[in-house]
């Protein structure tokens, strides 16, 4: 049997494969580029449609040969070839290319914890956001704002491949506030202005927590949506925290409180 | 008045300051390198010695401006020469050289939060329980292991210069264990197999909240000696947290028991 392996930098395909790092080119194909064994293990458990996995054995780690090559549709490159298609430092030599699917929000339970994150434009604090949210149990993340797209490599990495398990969609301002007020969800607005701390706040049944980013806050358009403004308590001599960090403590106190309500 | 600009490259002072980028050297010439208005300003409101700040006018952001210029000892540097040293992408101009001082840590009060954390290597992770650190109003935070120095630009960068206004020592397992035993301290681990939540653990008085990496987790020094242990409740698809996350929703529950305490 033999094995084709890509081996020349300047195949067609890996060329894509670098055209494709930017938004627009991913946007324009449709295409998410997935890089690392776990955050393809975690679209694969999630049947993300995976169109080709670019792989180099020779890189792999033990996660990535523990992935379960004989259903997936495999490209082999050479080492150097990966090098130039990876976008991290000591790739494991695991690269996906899989169509976008529609996102859509799935129907909540009585008990369901929303986070809506405002103009965020981080790549590594929303996907951060997505790993906490996918461990704090919440039933999903809507990213509101032009800043981001769901297939940023940085955002998948740093969500670890939450962003394929944990439901997240990316709408814009009056589509997510109709879903919401849709389905009865309160809207609980993070600002530091609020004396009702976060502690104190009525988290449980369907609560949406409205994350702005830490220079700008929430947009108007979300500050006049709220229902109850909360704010996190800072005791030192810095005056906010990071929004991942600030996400996860409401992220957490909503599953307390949701845990509290129906043990 | 003339004013001494350094422009060249090769200038002497240029070359010492990148050579300070490495550990070791900053280790052997007791510094810190400090870049960054808001991470100066913090060290200079915490009384760190500084020795220069090197500066670049044409860099600077409105908070670079608003430094206490007159208070310090200045060295001006060309662009070109700022860039050179600079470990940022786009800098604003401020980079501080000051000695580093010994650390020790404060007489706790009869509340008091104390974060011991064990062998991270992440300066990103360490910077950012730094910062979730004086925002939760913890007494102290220890770092424990090799393999971190407190003066690491990143980690400075990522505690936004709460490494200065935050009480933090990097001492040995050994001598943080004496300090926290002699002191009463609870010590309380937080480990994936403990049944008992973070929400019920006894985080009042005087706790020690004990964190080790993501992947290996607490060494066996620091789980023999724990009193009590904690999990933090994991419902999604992923087995754990960033270590900071996990930190960070620690340190906000003893707070809320702290508060809960002492109203």
């Amino acid at each position: 049997m033999s094995r084709e392996v890509i081996v020349s930098l300047h195949n067609a395909q890996l060329k894509r494969l670098v055209r494709l790092r930017d938004r627009r080119e991913r946007l324009r194909e449709g295409l998410y580029l997935i890089e690392g064994a776990r955050e393809l293990a975690r679209a694969v458990a999630a049947s993300v449609p995976i169109e080709t996995v670019y792989s180099c054995p020779e890189l792999h780690s033990p996660d990535a040969r523990a992935l379960p090559w004989a259903q997936l549709p495999v490209t082999e490159l050479g080492r150097a070839a990966f090098e130039k298609v990876s976008g991290r430092e000591g790739p494991d030599g695991v690269l996906g290319l899989a169509r976008t699917l529609p996102r859509t929000l799935p129907e909540p339970p009585a008990q369901a914890t929303v986070v809506v994150l405002d103009g965020l434009e981080k790549p590594g604090n929303v996907g951060a956001l997505l790993r906490t949210a996918d461990g704090a149990g919440a039933h999903a993340t809507v990213l509101v704002g032009d800043g981001l797209d769901l297939g940023n490599p940085n955002l998948i990495r740093a969500s670890q491949g939450s962003v394929f398990t944990h439901p997240t969609a990316a709408l814009t301002a009056p589509e997510a506030l109709g879903w919401l007020r849709g389905h009865g969800f309160t809207l609980l607005a993070c600002t530091p202005q609020a004396t009702r701390t976060y502690w104190d706040a009525p988290l449980a049944g369907r609560s949406a927590l409205l994350l702005g980013t830490e220079h700008a806050g929430l947009s108007a358009f979300w500050r006049e949506a709220a229902d109850v403004e909360m704010s996190i308590p800072m005791r030192g001599a810095a005056d906010s925290l990071n929004v991942a960090t600030a996400g996860a403590l409401v992220l957490y106190e909503a599953l307390r409180q949701r845990t509290a309500a129906s043990p």
